[in-house]
């Protein structure tokens, strides 16, 4: 199957952008960093205070020199990636604190959880990149735990990463330990996340990430989101308008910087719980913005961020496969580029969970079965076979049915396909049971990538020294 | 938003078409009832013994006379139905003989299951119409369980309805009790499922009911569907070549009885699991069907009908949530008219659980939310409001967030959005037990539907005769 596309149609989109710009130009978004105002007034914007003003003409030049596509390269080469065009390549969650075990308990993530949820993105079959924040430790100091981090995945996965974006010192110890590996940065090794903050505003120090980012020519992910009806409008058109223009003077800067950073476009929002007034994340309108945003990537000709396998449930139950099911078919279907916490989140992003995480490895890699094209050769459409066996065939046991029999059709590592008489009879009749039996043999399975010794000394003696 | 497009390009789907047309004059299909063998040998079709072969004219002037749309009127006619333009209308499973209750066990199903599902079908948010047969019962002779079962829909329920399409009687009887209630049936009331048989055929009851309803001009769903690999190639395209073929050349019958019939387009497939032979429901094989069926659908300008919140789970598991999810999810994006089981199956459609029915309506909400076209208009646009708060707002007390927030946002029954706090301190943090509470406040809550006294009493003395 070809990707589907959400027929937004061209008209409505005409409308969000230039009810964006009329925000950017008359409201304009606050960038509390001396850098970035001083950048701005050099070339001529408007600044007032911490509040940039843009026009449309300053929007429009920024995004002619954004990159439809880039690859983003591995240690490993046979795993670079190529993003925007049309594969929908899959990162792991990013950041929450927690861990929350399949008893429900909730405890502080630590070292222990990075080391092993890199070890299951390196030998995962449907994730792509490595998030690298899969967690945050809480046993190492928080001002130097990106080098424990970035250490820790550089050296047991060699598949893509993402870069610290923490401050200007995480961003610039992120290049560094990838000029260990890669020397010369003249092309994109590592994706970083820049969110902003809503309403039409970004921090100081997402801010000094993106300028040190910008300047090296890394790829970054531009991301807005709000909670509706408390950091931005309740309505769903509100929401575009507001995060749509922080993310295009989010692109504007890094684009004023060094144009042609490959930057990816990010856009989201979810209701505010009326009740609590907490965000809820895996609403419909949450599936609604992945929608809206890739098409607004389309729109923009940029690649496109989708949210992930998020849920607001803590446990493997059927709201945990449901909301992430909805989010990530939607990504999927309407053509997002790329996907961060695809794996293993719980409750609105606070938690890790391990039996979460391969739970979603299904759904990820079922997604990718629905999305591959069919195969229209004429081996597949096998006329002849059906000729032959007219209307009184069996097809099982002809040589077609063999030769593809082994290949042919995904099959699930958890989900199970038996009979109810064996299932009642299954030792695990409980999914999460199942799901950590599956963690323990990855992990007793997990073979450390090749690496050069020397580069490992290399960057574990940075760390060393910068943690001194 | 409005729906997405799955983009299989014109050329893949006249590829499908052109083959089909090769295996229908080639091979053709098998019709084992004279009745409809004698009409085709009428209307100049080549007959060999009860094979029909047919041409590609024959197709196209079948086509050419099956309604893009048309109206399915209900009891109540506040709850009339269109099928075929921008709706995904839904009703729950449709004939498993079994229960499985939350402990996993399963049980026959019986009458009093007909009617408690009718109750849940009549005062449920999302579910559009009725299967009537949501359970086949095994406590009542099966000879005539359609007569006890349309008896309990048309007086339960008043949303619009399927016939029984068991047998020539059957079809009958369907028609005779809604002419009790609707006079003339000189428009639709009654939407039944014709299923024919892998490969290239149809049952002799299958023929019967479709002859009977078409001779009625009621509305009907012609769908085939294969095992990959057993009862169809292993191949997706093979096996869209042989369904196709099928689905066509039943729509072709219809056509011949009674030009201008509306016919609803049903295709899937899903693969064999090649250790036990058996039927592999929810793949993402089945779900990529789905997605094909409703653009071969649009090709022939018809309704089409997508497969359900199927799953190969037995209780309310995360496989449970996901399987259904990205079933519904893609058959919402893709433009599917018509979902049949969209609510209540577990294990491959072996059995209805009341629990599941729970869960499942909360998925087909949150679809029918992220359906909904996004609401663009001045007041959502909010710019006056945006420029007001500009970056330092807070939308959470505005007139503009306080005059939608009721409305605003879907909001699940049985889904939980809280702390992990709170979760933890839940009476039910097990998803089935709540969702089991919610069945009986539902069934505590249900009103009987108006309906005149002399209608019960024709009805009732209808199906007394009947089953003496």
């Amino acid at each position: 199957m070809n990707r589907a596309i959400i027929n937004l149609d061209r008209s409505s989109l005409d409308k969000i952008h230039s009810h964006s710009l009329e925000i950017l130009a008359e409201v304009g978004i606050r960038f509390p960093y001396e850098k970035a105002l001083t950048l701005f007034k050099k070339h001529g914007f408007k600044v007032d205070g911490s509040i940039v003003h843009f026009d449309g003409n300053d929007i429009s030049k920024a995004l002619k020199t954004v990159p439809a596509a880039f690859t983003l390269e591995a240690r490993n080469p046979s795993r670079n990636l190529r993003i925007g065009e049309n594969d929908y390549v899959m990162a792991p969650g990013y950041g929450p604190p927690f861990i929350i075990e399949s008893t429900g308990q909730k405890r502080n993530a630590t070292m222990a959880d990075v080391n092993s949820f890199c070890k299951l993105v390196q030998n995962s079959k449907c994730l792509d990149f490595n998030s690298s924040i899969v967690v945050q430790p809480n046993d190492v100091p928080s001002e130097t735990a990106h080098l424990d981090i970035l250490l820790a995945t550089l050296i047991l996965t060699d598949k893509p990463m993402m870069g610290s974006s923490a401050s200007a010192l995480a961003a610039r110890d992120s290049l560094k330990m990838a000029e260990m590996i890669w020397g010369n940065l003249d092309r994109p090794v590592m994706l970083s996340l820049i969110d902003s903050l809503s309403p039409l505003q970004y921090a100081v120090e997402s801010l000094e990430a993106l300028m040190v980012f910008a300047e090296a020519g890394q790829p970054m992910i531009i991301h807005s989101a709000c909670s509706l009806g408390s950091t931005g409008p309740i309505t769903i058109a509100g929401s575009l308008v507001i995060s749509n223009a922080t993310t295009l003077a989010g692109i504007c800067l890094a684009q004023l910087i060094n144009p042609g950073t490959p930057l990816v476009y990010g856009l989201g929002g979810s209701p505010t719980d009326m009740r609590k007034g907490a965000y809820v994340n895996a609403s419909p309108e949450d599936a609604k913005h992945v929608a809206i945003s890739s098409a607004m990537g389309r729109y923009y000709q940029m690649p496109c961020r989708g949210q992930g396998a998020l849920t607001e449930s803590f446990c493997l139950d059927y709201q945990a496969g449901m909301e992430s099911a909805i989010m990530l078919t939607v990504a999927a279907l309407s053509g997002v580029h790329v996907g961060l916490h695809n794996c293993g989140t719980y409750g609105s992003m606070l938690a890790m969970s391990y039996e979460k995480f391969i739970a979603d490895e299904d759904l990820c890699g079922a997604l990718k079965k629905l999305m591959k094209p069919i195969e229209l050769t004429d081996d597949a459409f096998a006329m002849d076979l059906i000729k032959d066996l007219g209307t009184s065939g069996n097809y099982l046991m002809q040589p077609h049915t063999l030769e593809r029999c082994r290949d042919e059709f995904f099959i699930p590592d958890l989900g199970i396909r038996t009979l109810h008489n064996s299932w009642l009879e299954m030792e695990h009749r409980n999914i999460a049971a199942r799901a950590r039996q599956l963690v323990d043999e990855r992990l007793a399975c997990y073979r450390k990538p090749d690496i050069d010794l020397s580069l490992v000394n290399d960057l574990t003696a940075y760390v060393a020294v910068r943690k001194k």
